[in-house]
């Protein structure tokens, strides 16, 4: 394929996304396809001979693409949302062109730079603390791949740390602490790292909020018990209810045990401190307090599309101390050990001398190579600019306010938990069978989630909180209006309508 | 920005890039750029307004583009190549427009099925056993990031596999071997999950391969002495010099500890099994006959841009006992857990009934959400077809071998290892100062490297091999042809003949 080509065939993929958005709002949300649906329709095989990229092309059209959820349809509400930009589109098409790993300075001097200077315009945007920016040259910011990750290298570098000043701890004895509403990004760390996981309880009549005193309580025991807890996940807006740990509380509590490493995941609600109005109420101040690192996805709900996820720590040396291959007692030994090649981070003059230093970003993260993921942040907060950013989230959080009020309003819905930001978590609760025992009520509220799962018209995800089944409704599109509201709003009511008319009649 | 705006700037972008490709050869290939140059640029903070988009894509050009290193200009051949195809910019423009983080098979069943699909292609095209393949359903192949990424998740996979096997095993008591020559990635995977890391030696009589009965002794020097090994990171290729373990030897020694894992990394030369003459020599019967799992990244020398690393394991289930974080005894916990969302890979009917299951590739792999990276191989896979993709490979190999037969043929030069594939491992050794020491000659050649590094229209790595200094040199990109190895060959030439003769002079 030559320029030539590719110039035709990037036109029509231009316009094929310009067609795809512009008719987003008519086409299903979610695939209605069968498992299994691709491998039936393909090749076991490549071809032997290429084949023209125009036939390529429609085949995406054609198998590709109704075997997508649309994450940025208007009615798209389930899990978080993945907000996404023309103008990132765009940077990425940039960064796809020259690709290259980026795994340190040398490597290709932009990602590197590029990625410092967006961190600390993201920083700035939330309302960090300058200890985390990268020009304090203490603490600083990466893009990661996803909360996941971010968690993990937050996990490696505090159970590092802890292994430093304790070096005669066993693994076995040290205890990743968080709560029954921690995503699953804290089991899975310590699944991954092998550690004990203590789970943390909290309560509905707290909001599903982990408090200051649980902390204390599974600190006591777990140390009069002989164990070793390291680091506690605390949240900012929980995935199944937008809960909010109670960090003020948490950070009292973790400033007498100053060996515990806080880590806050706010994969999700994180971005919404870009509106002072919210920073408060969101503990974003116990954050710049207390907390060792704290990780907000962009990916989700920051106008930036998949993968995007930005993790900030108080204190550098605590990465590079986990994550560095190169310490300095091992520098010569790993100079033999095939690693020689990756060790510098300079940029050289023509003595060989190097003429200054860089973060060395493949010592903040898991791996080595790192896509260029920068980018896209730059060109959308530049094309949004602050005020823009802070519009779409507003935006978001008012017309998840419309919806819950008219749940507020209903004789059919009730909230379950308190409105979170751009989340709403509601059920079924018919004045009209205001006797049912909450299991009946579960049942109830699992037939009218199926009802909603097998449309293709809307998008909502299921929860369970403390036994309680509920719906869970996220704006986040760019797309989504008030008549996009409304739509979902008169949907729930009609499915819920015929769902209890068929209860009624079933029960006599 | 509207979708007018967006086809406006699309239709850009992609002359941009068609210019960029067009006149890639004229650029110099390092960036000159010095440290901090971008921090100077930019100012400190994301705009109070939103700015316009032509505004930012000219600024692209102007501050990120001579930061760049092009790694795929025609004489990059430092570190390892990131092929990149036309084909592949386009899917991975396809796939930003509708992002989405895949998790699962309901997130977007496209994202699941065609990377199932994908990977069992290049399994094919490879040759690599049936076991590994997806439709076998018990073995199978997901991308992910990196090699790094691939061995950690084998680490995690393998490490779960052996505590389940000896529950009494203490963390600290494990071992994870690899050798001198191994890529960081295998000490990176120990000090990510705190383990034993035990460099078994080399030596360059044995062109840097691993050999059975060095592992052989570990094996017994560690067990008798209560220590527990349980995986082996073997390479295909090593970083320094290319080399291949002797995974023959390897793979009958470990049938006799069958508690061992054997991961091979082939990061950069497995894609070479690609075609069959390679296979024999670069001992793939031994990779199908005994290793647990393979890893190849088909984005360096696959014609698949960053990132795109494929890693295949004989038994899904060792991923998934390791990673899934709801196995069955947990499943109703986990369900109060927060993660009751994240529970279902199955498609419902209308009456809430799963009509079908998938591969959960999130339990495959170390986060949650994942980019939809199969698409790119799809495209450049089908666009090039086997005979296409056999054709670049094949071609790179004798570029190399063009370069190394004149290093060989040379009075200046001297090539240190063997050469392997498209790998040239050389360094000045002037017969004219054949008297130098072994300290002499690295200084000269840490010097003739000095050079090659100071200048931006060539890329090399340096490279030390049990104390050896040398310059390396990989044939990858797609725009390499033979006059290229000349200039390459010509400018070396003119560099050494210009040290040697300073180094005459100044010795008297």
């Amino acid at each position: 394929m030559d320029a030539e080509q590719f110039r035709r065939a990037g036109y029509q993929a231009i316009d094929r996304i310009c067609d795809y958005h512009s008719t987003l709002r008519n086409r299903p949300v979610t695939s209605q396809v069968e498992p299994g649906y691709l491998r039936k329709a393909l090749p076991p095989s490549a071809p032997t001979e290429g084949e023209d990229i125009q036939v390529i092309a429609d085949d995406y059209q054609k198998y590709i693409m109704p075997g997508l959820t649309h994450w940025q349809h208007p009615s798209f509400y389930a899990y978080f949302p993945t907000s996404s930009t023309f103008e990132g589109i765009l940077a990425e098409l940039y960064a796809s062109s020259t690709s290259n790993p980026g795994f340190n300075w040398s490597a290709s001097p932009a990602c590197t730079e590029l990625e410092a200077v967006v961190m600390d315009w993201t920083a700035q945007l939330l309302g960090l603390d300058r200890s985390f920016y990268n020009i304090s040259e203490v603490g600083g910011g990466i893009i990661q791949t996803s909360a996941s990750d971010s968690a993990l290298v937050a996990t490696v570098a505090a159970r590092s740390r802890y292994i430093r000043e304790h070096p005669h701890v066993a693994i076995e004895n040290l205890v990743l602490y968080i709560s029954t509403q921690t995503h699953s990004l804290g089991m899975k760390a310590g699944l991954v790292l092998g550690l004990k996981v203590r789970t943390l309880q909290v309560t509905a009549q707290d909001d599903f909020a982990l408090r200051g005193d649980t902390l204390k309580a599974a600190l006591e025991e777990d140390l009069s018990a002989g164990l070793h807890p390291f680091i506690l996940i605390g949240t900012v807006g929980t995935t199944s209810s937008g809960a909010v740990d109670r960090l003020d509380e948490i950070g009292e509590i973790a400033k007498n045990y100053p060996f515990l490493w806080l880590h806050v995941d706010a994969a999700w609600a994180g971005v919404a401190y870009a509106c002072p109005e919210y920073r408060e109420a969101y503990h974003l101040p116990a954050i710049n307090n207390y907390v060792d690192s704290f990780c907000t996805n962009f990916h989700k709900w920051g106008l930036v599309h998949f993968d995007g996820s930005c993790l900030w720590v108080r204190h550098r040396r605590h990465l590079i101390d986990a994550l560095d291959i190169t310490p300095e007692f091992l520098r010569s030994k790993q100079g033999d050990a095939g690693t020689f090649l990756f060790l510098w981070s300079c940029c050289f003059n023509v003595d060989g001398v190097c003429i200054g230093t860089a973060i060395d970003y493949r010592n903040w993260h898991l791996g080595l190579g790192r896509r260029f993921r920068s980018l896209k942040f730059w060109f959308a907060l530049r094309a949004r600019g602050v005020n823009g950013f802070q519009k779409y989230i507003t935006d978001c959080i008012k017309l998840n306010n419309r919806f819950a009020q008219r749940i507020y309003e209903s004789d059919l819905f009730a909230v379950v938990t308190k409105p979170s930001l751009s989340m709403t978590v509601f059920r079924i609760a018919p004045k009209s069978l205001s006797n049912l025992e909450t299991l009946e009520l579960n049942a109830l509220n699992r037939a009218f989630y199926a009802r909603l799962a097998a449309r293709n018209d809307i998008a909502f995800t299921q929860t369970d909180l403390n036994g309680v089944f509920c719906v869970r409704m996220v704006v986040g599109a760019e797309k989504t209006v008030e008549s996009d509201i409304d739509y979902a709003l008169a949907l729930i009511k009609e499915e819920a309508m015929i769902l209890v008319g068929n209860w009624a009649r079933m029960r006599g």
